[in-house]
């Protein structure tokens, strides 16, 4: 059972940042939630929220007494705001961010807060985003990724506890090995879903209208931020480039074989992408 | 308001059928709703359905007394079973499908049964498939399309009058406009989500299990059953190549765009997605 933080602090109060310390303080995994948000609005709104203890005007003064330190921002402003906060973070303190991808996020916490920084990555997100979205339940039965980095061991085991009490399933990887996967599993239905609607888009609106609940599920992750995932698929460049590439050759395989009347081809496709969705672990 | 009929034959009884059967009686639309499947399992099965009066053993013997008939087996058997039941359809009767693609259908409707035909698609589809999934609000505020073919307006205003009694929201096309639409806000999803899913299945199989709910909607319709979908890629050919080249065409802009670095038209592609997608008309 994991030992509660006398003080969280999160920098950035998105869906994630926000949930967290909501989650945190439902569970009694944090004595006192402070927060710092880069928007005048959101620390407003954040000064009225039950699960917030305290907002604070700038990151350094934030990060000062905390235990546990959550970078949430988008991840290109990460290892910046690490350079900013390192030299207010107390010896013990844990550092961890929520960054979609975990190269660049890791090598700067590596190489500025070697003996604090673990990466982490829940893959709790969704289209909607912001302070008004966070739910205590974000992170129930979903995969964490942990990244040690250069951190001790003991800090890696304390904020996989942490994770996993906030109902997490948390996975300890490395930093390529994290971007590899989420390239497949997070980046390229992000990307599909994106050329989806942008292809969508050339069609007379009222098409959209037309449409059942296939496309509308098919499409769903398509209204995340758009800021937001460009600097994701930025970080994620080489390992999404390939995944890309695949499903390019996967996409000329259907279409050659539908031009030619391969039937057999064509049913193949098809059944192996029945077969991989067919009982579906996360319900 | 629609005045109901006296007998409904249907033939096919799989998700579309026995949801048409189950909503129409259930609306007082239909006198007595009877039933023909090929399978000898699915009419025994049916014998036991509250919604079903009669379950006959050949469609000839099916379509005999009905005022509507509608045709729900795949969308390649449709045009011989035209051929198979033309004799024995009454002089009045209305004869419709729920096939997802128009051209050959009716085609051979307006050859086979040009008085009586008229083509119908309801974008009321699930993953789910057969007698077992059919729910009675299957088609509330879906649209369904209807197709006139050859038939008297008066067989089309009374078919449109029946969809719009069982919930949904009719819009007449012809053919060549149905399957237009359908390549793009139906086939094509449908073709994304399988080719996403085939590229994946060449990923480790536990990588599945990491994924977010993002994952599981993208991919969600490429559990539809394989041999339905060969089908009518294969019917709908041309217009589904014209939407997987434009489809293709997105893809390669945002691959090559992210290879170069080229944040801002990355940018422009993922917020034209995002503008398509938000304020979505079928929640």
């Amino acid at each position: 059972m994991h030992k509660a933080f006398a003080q969280i602090c999160v920098l950035g109060a998105g869906l994630l940042g926000s949930s967290l310390l909501m989650a945190a303080k439902k569970r009694g995994l944090c004595g006192r939630a402070v927060l710092w948000s880069r928007g005048e609005a959101t620390r407003a709104k954040a000064r009225t929220q039950p699960w917030c203890d305290t907002v604070f005007e700038t990151p350094e003064e934030a990060v000062k007494d905390a235990d546990l330190i959550v970078l949430c921002t988008p991840v290109e402003t990460i290892p910046a705001l690490m350079e900013q906060i390192a030299p207010h973070v107390g010896p013990g303190a844990i550092v961890t961010d929520v960054g979609s991808v975990k190269g660049a996020i890791c090598a700067a916490g590596a190489k500025i807060l070697p003996e604090n920084f673990v990466g982490s990555h829940p893959m709790a997100g969704s289209e909607k985003t912001g302070l008004g979205a966070a739910r205590e339940n974000l992170f129930e039965n979903r995969t964490c990724f942990a990244v040690p980095c250069r951190a001790e061991p003991r800090a890696v085991e304390t904020l996989t506890q942490f994770w996993d009490a906030l109902g997490a399933k948390t996975q300890e990887v490395d930093a390529a090995k994290h971007d590899e996967i989420v390239a497949r599993v997070s980046h390229l239905p992000h990307a599909v879903a994106n050329i989806l609607c942008a292809t969508l888009a050339q069609s007379p609106a009222q098409w959209k209208e037309f449409s059942g609940n296939g496309l509308r599920d098919t499409t769903r992750i398509a209204a995340s931020d758009p800021e937001l995932w460009r600097q994701i698929f930025a970080q994620n460049r080489p390992a999404l480039l390939a995944a890309l590439d695949d499903f390019s050759a996967e996409l000329s395989g259907l279409r050659d074989a539908l031009e030619r009347g391969d039937d057999r081809t064509v049913k193949n496709i098809l059944s192996r992408a029945s077969a991989y969705r067919s009982d579906w672990p996360n319900p």
